[in-house]
């Protein structure tokens, strides 16, 4: 038996999960610690066991700001607990896996050594605003944990199988090569367990699975998923493509951030020596979005309101996912086993899954209000109707168990 | 009887059709001239009166180099044509009408006076690549021909019925209003004509139509056309979003151009003090699309060659394409009467319509491949296979007719 942990840093969050796995045999969940809130101190601690929560919304001290002080918080919240017995030093954590948003060109997961952790640096560049605090965390696993080995999963890897023609952008090939320039797609490790799960329920072997994905969270993208593997998916080069997000703008005219205001290719007061994030990055990835129109970064609210303002940003998000779905469907040649919405949104708003089902039901998805309607408990959940041309399925999507899944396979990490 | 001018200033060609019209009658044409390859000189002269072509590929001074040098030496050459008896003099001109790209919030074709003529200048800082040329000629115009009414039509009036969540960005609202950034499309001359056209060919009021109609050219887009009116286009607050064109990447991680170059938020070279445009749109603009992938802007060469660049870019095309018909399918409900294509390489190439229909077949289009093998000659041809659940056609679009048309019946320019 090994323990893995799962680290999951988010924009203002992280997250670990604890699982013991049997080389080959499926993770079981130990054990859960997240600390959110840390763009808004004091940051708030949840943790539980099992299905016992031990803490929750417990404040913790205004120094824990950056991410890494939250890994800090949560390795000590795990060691110092004499009831997990499973990690009573930190020399019982085997293994820990990372999420890290950008993996440029890697197309599986990567045990970290001091050469991929370069590599991984390097890679920061392409994704300055979602690769560098991960890479923080890897540090200091690497510092605090020596006898744990670190794996590096990419939530890009999972898209390495799309095509040249969809991946390749229109633009100088000879710069597009030396500066790395494609679509890489991300939410890659969610879409991984949604393909595993959806291929259970339906009983179907992933090489004979053709689903539309929708990941919809703070971040939020589409994934047409063809014989198992990633065909096409809403992100790009950075998560900014496709999808609009909490405070995302998605895809919009590539000019237009220079028509909103003059210094956009400046760098960024936020900028470092190492990292170069634009004006205009910022202001696309971090000021725009539901929360630029609404005032909110919570779509229960904006699902919730009848006010103008909400009702635009809940019309405008169905109409681009639509789009997606439209999109899809065709480049799947309409061979589409089910939609499956996923992510906070995709799982929690049966009033959003009601509206884009209803909106492409030219294409042969029909909800059923009453099986939509209810709590989504299971990892995949029927909302269709019976008869429909095309299924239409939630799923509980879960990154850190698929990321503790791939290290308990993987032959490798024996 | 009136002669009307209609003027098209394209990137690198300026074309004058001359109409006879009696007011509330359509306009039949009585010559066209067109000086094209100004960007790489000497231009040549192609003039035809009727069916009568007097001159073709005639080479003329190196000194032609702008939109307003080569409308000169049309108007010259019509004004010249003894042959041409309805223009014996400037004074014969009652109306020049000129395609202007980005009309901002104009919903309708306006007569140029002083004030407008201001308001023009002003928009030009939303579309500095675009609008600055057509508007040096109507400055020529207001000088050379003082009897004439300048009426400006708008590449953007069709797409005033965009509704509100669809034309929006999930920017800050305030900077979006202060700043006009909203989707706006382009091609819209071109989509009116084709809604007339197919109206009639379908024996359906524009009002009782929909369509999915794609003006294919060196500049491209896609457009979903409910009602008769535009309900989505492809092309956004400048025409840089949507689908590649010759020299355009479309569509693009709004992030890519931060990756691509440093310099690039910088001036570019070719600004003057009044029109500021910065490298990235000069880059995604002009040094992208298949130009940058294969090195020809001629996509017949690519849809003839098995090379392997070649074959990419064909490929990248029909992807994006096929995306739009999807996206757009979904957002008419599926209550679509036609696919249409239209353009220099939609009404052209039969190849790039085969492979575009077949790939959205399960969307119930069907190519007949003998009537897509045959030359476009009519207006509206269909190509569509009898029985299809969705009619294909082809539609011959004419901006400089839709323009004159509607200056021969607009009341106010009786």
């Amino acid at each position: 038996m090994r323990v893995i942990l799962s680290i999951n840093a988010g924009s203002s969050s992280v997250k670990i999960s604890v699982y013991a796995a049997e080389h080959g045999q499926a993770p079981s969940q130990l054990a859960e610690a997240q600390l959110s809130g840390l763009t808004s101190p004091p940051a708030e601690l949840k943790y539980s066991r099992k299905d016992v929560t031990v803490c929750k919304d417990k404040k913790v001290g205004e120094d824990v700001k950056s991410q890494d002080d939250a890994f800090k918080v949560l390795l000590k919240t795990l060691v110092e607990d004499s009831d997990l017995a499973e990690i009573s030093k930190k020399d019982d954590i085997a293994i820990a896996c990372h999420r890290i948003v950008h993996g440029g060109d890697y197309t599986t997961s990567q045990k970290i050594t001091e050469d991929t952790y370069h590599h991984l640096e390097a890679l920061t560049d392409l994704a300055p605003l979602h690769n560098a605090s991960a890479l923080e965390i890897v540090k200091s696993c690497m510092a605090e944990l020596p006898k744990a080995t670190n794996v590096a999963c990419f939530d890009s890897q999972f898209h390495s199988s799309i095509p040249e023609h969809i991946r390749t952008y229109p633009i100088n090939p000879e710069i597009a090569k030396s500066n790395q320039l494609k679509k890489y797609g991300f939410h890659g490790i969610s879409y991984q367990f949604i393909t595993n799960s959806v291929s259970r329920f339906l009983s179907k072997l992933p090489k004979d699975l053709n689903i539309i994905a929708l990941h919809l969270g703070s971040g939020a993208s589409a994934c047409a998923i063809k014989a198992g593997k990633s065909w096409d998916t809403s992100m790009g080069l950075t998560p900014l493509a496709g999808l609009p997000g909490a405070t995302r703008s998605g895809s919009v005219d590539p000019s237009l951030v220079f028509h909103y205001a003059s210094d956009v290719g400046k760098l960024s007061p936020s900028s470092t020596k190492e990292l170069h994030i634009s004006r205009a990055e910022e202001i696309l990835n971090k000021e725009s979005g539901w929360k630029a129109l609404t005032g909110t970064t919570n779509f229960g609210i904006i699902a919730a309101s009848d006010e103008p303002k909400h009702k635009l940003a809940f019309d405008l998000f169905v109409d681009r996912i639509c789009g997606f779905v439209g999109s899809y469907y065709v480049s799947l040649g309409g061979k589409v086993d089910a939609l499956v919405f996923a992510g906070g949104i995709g799982e929690k708003s049966d009033k959003l899954r009601r509206r884009v089902v209803e909106q492409v039901s030219c294409l042969g998805f029909e909800v059923d209000d009453a099986l939509n309607g209810k709590q989504i408990e299971d990892v995949v959940q029927d909302v269709g109707k019976k008869g429909a041309k095309h299924r239409t399925l939630v799923c509980l999507t879960d990154e850190q168990f698929e990321m503790a899944r791939g290290c308990a396979e993987d032959p490798e990490l024996k």
